[in-house]
């Protein structure tokens, strides 16, 4: 079963970034080419049958998976960046973290009213980039379609700050 | 043809990241699915009969299409990043840019000797950072076989600084 497979292979590194936080590491995940097919094609049936127009994918983690998902559904992916990476006209948010806050952005030439577009990225922590990256959506007058993850922290509970914006939040491997 | 096509969908961004830069920005070929797949197509033809072990893609568009590649050769890929943004135990080089200078790093679980690997960016400008992702490579006894661009500019000379790592250095899309 791939969620098994995913939850064995992602490394626990204690202590990163900061004391405490024990951080789910995917690079391992990246190693194992047979893996990450199983985890394209599994995206590609899942969503086959889903109306998306677009696929965001969020820096810089969610580049991996994100782009193939889009060319497979046959629709265009753009990038969700850090303030300053994107070099063309962007629309931006800012959102709080634990200290300060941080702005993401995107071009601002790519949603149009009313695109269905889901987010991606590779891990549901506290949602919060997330949250930004539906804000910029719903900005441009798109639609949230689904948030996609490949792994979620349940307990930090991300699911409740995304879900006025979209119910649809699908992982691949969670841990409670 | 794909050079063709991928050189009329980069787009020119004046004055990024600085005045008097023309930045070549390749989101546009992300938002074109149909050509993404080619891309990829012929990244896996092109590599299909050469031999590597390993496909490292440098931080972060290099993650866009370096993912896909070994995934389609079959063969683990690795992310290059930035000092400070790999979990787990790293190896790093730094290197000189125009003012002061950077670090990239990867896991040092990644690279084993006589290992054969492929680096792939999005763009080989003036090649420092692929010359460091190569230097990484030799600290721990692999083999640069080849480096990988989607873009290349010319007229920057990247090729000179790369081609004493090694000779095999691939672009699909160059301005001269």
């Amino acid at each position: 079963m791939i969620e098994e497979r995913i939850r064995a292979t992602v490394r626990d590194v204690p202590d990163f970034p900061k004391p405490g936080i024990v951080f789910k590491d995917i690079t391992p995940v990246l190693l194992d080419a047979a893996l990450c097919r199983e985890i394209s094609a599994y995206l590609k049936e899942y969503y086959s049958t889903r109306q998306i127009d677009l696929v965001l994918g969020v820096e810089s983690r969610g580049f991996f998976f994100g782009l193939r998902l889009a060319n497979d559904l046959n629709v265009p992916f753009a990038p969700v960046r850090k303030k300053g990476k994107l070099p063309a006209s962007t629309i931006g948010v800012k959102y709080d973290l634990e200290y300060g806050e941080a702005e993401i952005e995107m071009h601002d030439d790519v949603v149009k009213p009313r695109m269905k577009v889901l987010i991606h990225d590779d891990l549901l922590a506290t949602g919060g980039t997330a949250e930004a990256a539906a804000k910029l959506v719903e900005m441009q007058g798109g639609e949230v379609v689904g948030f996609d993850f490949l792994v979620e922290l349940g307990f930090l509970n991300g699911r409740e700050i995304l879900s006025p914006y979209c119910q649809n939040i699908h992982n691949l491997a969670a841990w409670k």
